[in-house]
């Protein structure tokens, strides 16, 4: 077999058998195929797509390409929540106590946070004494006695994809559809969850830009997960708009405990059960309403929270943080932004929105950029909202003065202002099973 | 710039600009873009295709990368012939005394062969003597006092063409149309002769299959050249079946010898005489016709012959060899090709002959692999031709008589005997201005 061979073949639009994909896989990651022939395969199959099965055996000789976690030492449902990435979205935080709380088992590595989206990693660690990297056998044991483990990606899990990831995003062919689900799903099945809900982002600050994408990219992963036996959901929820108001790594915990203590209702914790209850569906054979029903009963007993409370402390958080917000490090300087005009909001582009976070140190350009867990945003009104000419629309914070003039720009121009009321986009707009 | 936003811009089939074409050509050369950028730009090319005008730019930067040839020395119209490469195609051998008979001067760096299609310096190497590494001072004195010199190619011709090719052939995509003539283009910029003929051969032993593919090719050659300054015409002409009777070095410049000392009517007579009545006609400005009558009359005169002979004469070759074949270095071992049945040929396979004659010796597989001036096949019938049952299709020549069997075998393939005529079909299917 030669990769020549397999290029031209793609290049001409023909489908890969499953040993040409093997071939390139195992090939590429052993360093024994260029990167040139990679490249220039990439690019054909970013031209003529992949069919299904040519996605579905790429997914699984990536994930089997390094470590496959063995969960099974774990008793119970393992799960796993999966956000293709936004702005705003802390939703781990609240999910994965959900369904601990019926006791799923969330054995959780998780990312930081890269560009305008934040990581969960990041946000765990502003707060005091949280630590994510724990050996394989204590990480197993946390799940094990608490139902929830979350760490940094650690070993060697889908090294295939790594290395072809790195080289997409070097050669402009992330874009592309059966290679986005695959370099998703790949992790996740290395991942070793038996059950996974996708969230699938869709608006100007997902990757996803329009629901009809985020559909043909959910059902391709969902296809994936359930070729490879797993249950499998996909959640298409809205990321026009940031989720929630807090951006940046300690705001977004904060937001997200105010929800566990089962604060009002708002689009943050609308998506969260959504997730929450399709985990739960998926795990115990139920309904998607019903799974919800249960997700929302745990949040309002106080369950969830006090679940959330006990994966903190296991993981070697301050717990005093958890119960007063007053204790995060606090950023030095914080500015408002005022509304210049009455009217409603009449959208918000949560891309640029991420980037002013990012401006203000919540994030990071480049991987090994250092963070500011205090930076951030909190967004006093969302689409939809009325706002007064001299209102405060949003708080900027920050260590770092001189950043709030090109944040506050961004800001201003990630929002319209119109004079009548535009209705806010659905949150979910779909599941796909 | 950046070489991404360029591979972006092509991948979404946008026209590039000439900035980003220089900054590509430029930086892959200098080694500043790294391979696995450059074949994911030629991938996207080639899926995507290039504007005339993009095609244009990219050939003259490739033309403009290295030296370009100087030939304002030499006295009189410089003119060039370029094949697109064939079986038995010794054409130059003979269009260039005709053209320099009339007082056309042809500086020519010409290639050596590889796989099926031979090269022009193999086939003069062949005569004892004859040196084809001038240096550039020499080589257009010579061009000078005797209107042809042909060397091998050296210097830094067109580097950007020799790097891209290598990564194109590589990684599948040399076969794009504004590839391959920016390719043969910019060395052609880069030989410096003002009036170029192309030779863009089409049928089976070519490298377009069909003559809508070449006349495709050949529009696009033509209009960079027009584009570039240059007058040029594109002959499109058949290589379904070898071009003349002889395959092999030596015995193909016996076969020009022949056709130049005005020996009968023949594909080869007529291919070249076109070629040369174009090239006088182009440097002339003549109608095709009279250059062709021109050509003919330099040809039935013995002036191109006398040409034929001051050239090889003045480039070190034994004179002794032209005018008594017998005195080339003969093969060890002949062996005739039978026919097995009555018939008519209806089609000969130039690629699979081709192919045969490497095998005997006469190729080569590999760049530097050497070769065997006297191993080759001479052709005793060609398409349309009556054959009777043990009759003499062809005889093969080589020093390793182990080659016989499979050369035999492709030879036997590459031939079908039908029972009724068949007419070869034209020998030049159009002329492309």
């Amino acid at each position: 077999m030669r990769i020549y061979d397999i290029i031209s073949d793609k290049r001409d639009n023909k489908e890969l058998t499953d040993e040409q994909i093997r071939f390139f896989v195992k090939g590429y990651t052993k360093g024994e195929i260029e990167h040139y022939h990679a490249s220039a395969l990439l690019m054909a199959i970013y031209l003529n797509g992949m069919t299904d099965r040519e996605t579905v055996t790429l997914t699984k000789e990536m994930a089997e390409s390094g470590d496959m976690l063995d969960l099974s030492a774990i008793d119970g449902i393992t799960v796993d929540k999966h956000s293709t990435g936004g702005v705003g979205d802390k939703t781990t935080l609240i999910v994965a106590p959900i369904v601990a709380s019926v006791g799923l088992k969330t054995a959780k590595m998780s990312g930081r946070g890269l560009g305008h989206t934040g990581g969960t990693i990041d946000k765990l660690e502003s707060i005091d004494g949280f630590c994510t990297s724990l050996s394989p056998e204590i990480f197993i044991d946390k799940v094990k006695k608490h139902g929830i483990c979350v760490v940094g990606q650690s070993g060697d899990l889908a090294p295939a994809d790594k290395k072809i990831y790195a080289l997409r995003d070097a050669t402009a062919t992330v874009g592309s559809m059966p290679l986005i689900a695959s370099s998703i799903m790949s992790k996740k099945l290395a991942a070793g969850a038996s059950c996974i809900v996708l969230d699938v982002k869709t608006g100007s600050g997902a990757f996803m830009k329009t629901p009809e994408d985020a559909e043909a990219l959910s059902e391709k992963m969902v296809n994936i997960g359930k070729s490879a036996g797993r249950k499998v959901a996909a959640v298409i929820s809205d990321m026009d708009t940031p989720l929630g108001k807090n951006i940046g790594n300690s705001l977004e915990v904060i937001e997200a405990v105010e929800v566990l203590k089962n604060g009002e209702n708002s689009d943050l914790r609308e998506v969260s059960l959504v997730l929450a209850g399709n985990i739960i569906a998926l795990a115990e054979g139920i309904s998607a309403d019903e799974g919800i029903k249960k997700a929302t009963a745990q949040l309002e007993s106080g369950a969830a929270y006090e679940k959330f409370r006990e994966f903190i402390s296991a993981q070697g958080g301050d717990l005093r943080q958890i119960d007063d917000p007053s204790l995060f490090k606090q950023p030095l300087y914080s500015s408002d932004v005022l509304c210049a005009e009455d009217g409603f909001i009449g959208s918000m582009n949560a891309e640029m929105i991420g980037s002013a976070s990012v401006i203000l140190g919540a994030g990071r350009v480049k991987k090994d950029d250092p963070i500011d867990h205090s930076a951030g945003i909190i967004l006093h009104r969302k689409t939809g909202d009325r706002v007064l000419k001299g209102e405060k629309i949003a708080t900027l914070y920050t260590d770092s003065k001189e950043s709030f003039d090109s944040a506050e720009k961004l800001i201003r121009q990630s929002i319209t202002v119109t004079s009548e009321k535009i209705e806010r986009p659905p949150l979910i707009y779909k599941v796909i099973y």
